[in-house]
């Protein structure tokens, strides 16, 4: 009878949805710019729903052939609870109970998370860290964000908001971070600062992460030498975590680790520099191989692997 | 029939042995001076087994009432094979099979870990962490140790090398570490370390870590800001543990945990300070409650809940 799943990726630029059969095959999808509808809280839920409806209408699918709904979102998430705590670049959904409202409109089972979280779920079971136990996920772009799976499974921690490696800090003093802490792994890699970095030391001002990895690869030693730096500052960041966490493998991904093969290479260097020898020797540090997508394919999974376990 | 647990806590400076209940109240003990007999590592384990045999004799025990023997090393083990990766502190250990040596020998089960995981699990089981799914255990002397509770059990990563968080670097740079590393914690507030600073600080030839925290307690202000250096690069580290891990509480434990509870303060406001509120509101720091005892506890928690487990 349970046919597909509908997952949604609810991104502060974009908000996409996709209908995948059990098998995680994407059968159908839509999107929309989250910034048209993002006045409101109840405003952006309508158009979700909206459109998910729309997406079953569409492709001649009754509510009882949908197992469950998945959704991910860009910031901490009571998973138990099924609440987003707040979301750091959309306003108004401080203590949302998102699963409720969700499941009271569409009458289906819908399952939370934060979005790296699934973009981890779904590296480990279909992506760079497939048939890993203890795998670390590391995505760079304007945040820096991480996802843990221990043991085989995602690792959520106390209040469920375990992985956040961008706020290691990796000096004990430093720049002010946004999340209120300072001297923060972000702080040193996220994409507005190496910009402002690139723009400062290159001279430039219309410099993107575009052009300046293009410069890179072409052998442009100032920036080059911003990529190694920013790649050597994941690398002890990543040192730490190897030594506490004892992983098999580090998935890296988002805009950042398209620069090149030479970041992971600095990356990985960085962590046989820092980290003892047992645990750096065993470490492989690889790209995400899921792209875009992974958000959405982690959406599905969770929904698969809720149910498999409430069926036991 | 079992009726008893070994529980052996081999150390750098003393190896102790003790004889406990299945309730794991302690029955008999003895130890001896480790150096006495760490000229070669044969004549130290013919040592353990003889204590072992005269701790059985002298309470009138058979074997066959001994439900298992578990042993802490000051070093990296291989939990599932039972082997001594090396000890640093004690020569000629390299890829020692203690439990498969210990087992022919003694002719009942034995099980090997980490001192830190054992002082960890002990400290979940019956001491600061009890009943706690997430607790992060710091162990402060001449070495930095760290151990792992995650989802109610010991996490021992990959190679089982987990929960240094002592060779976690605090700095992008800073001063070489014996693991190899640099800018590690331990760099920075293990045993040597303070006491070098306390000598140059202070002018002082020669003090011990007990005058140091007199004098910090009795108000010198040097001695206190040692202290709260000290206390505060702990926090830095943990910070970043506790963006990692979201644990319920962390215990700390070792020598200078004692120096007095403004350390526990520091700590704790340097976590609130560094690390993201959702995380640092709920962790609570801790001061180790079980003391010396604490390894041999683990050891013999080691074999309890291993034997329940081989039962299920």
């Amino acid at each position: 009878m349970h046919k597909y799943i509908i997952s949604i990726d609810l991104g502060g630029t974009n908000t996409r949805i996709t209908l995948t059969d059990l098998s995680l095959r994407i059968k159908a999808r839509t999107s929309f710019p989250t910034r048209n509808f993002s006045s409101s809280r109840k405003i952006l839920i309508s158009e979700i729903i909206k459109e998910v409806f729309r997406l079953l209408k569409d492709n001649s699918i009754k509510k009882t052939q949908i197992l469950g709904l998945g959704i991910g979102v860009p910031g901490p998430v009571d998973f138990l609870k099924g609440k987003i705590y707040y979301l750091p670049n959309i306003k108004g959904w401080q203590n949302t109970p998102i699963r409720d409202i969700l499941e009271k409109r569409l009458h289906f089972k819908v399952f939370v998370d934060n979005d790296v979280n699934l973009m981890t779920l779904a590296e480990a079971r279909l992506g760079a860290a497939k048939d890993r136990k203890n795998a670390v996920c590391l995505t760079l772009g304007t945040g820096v964000g991480g996802g843990l799976i221990l043991d085989g499974e995602l690792f959520r921690g106390t209040s469920f908001c375990a992985g956040e490696i961008g706020h290691m800090p990796i000096n004990i003093s430093g720049p002010r971070c946004n999340c209120g802490g300072s001297a923060c792994l972000e702080r040193y890699v996220g994409n507005k600062y190496i910009l402002a970095e690139a723009k400062k030391k290159l001279k430039m001002r219309n410099i993107n992460l575009e052009k300046l990895s293009e410069m890179a690869e072409s052998g442009n030693k100032i920036a080059r030498n911003i990529y190694n730096n920013f790649a050597s500052n994941i690398g002890v960041a990543l040192a730490g975590v190897v030594n506490l966490l004892n992983p098999e493998v580090i998935v890296v991904g988002g805009g950042l680790s398209f620069a090149g093969d030479f970041i992971f290479t600095k990356i990985k260097e960085t962590i046989n520099k820092r980290a003892i020898p047992i645990q750096a020797g065993l470490v492989k540090v690889k790209k995400a191989m899921l792209g875009k997508d992974a958000g959405l394919i982690g959406a599905a999974l969770l929904v698969k692997e809720s149910k498999l376990k409430t069926n036991v």
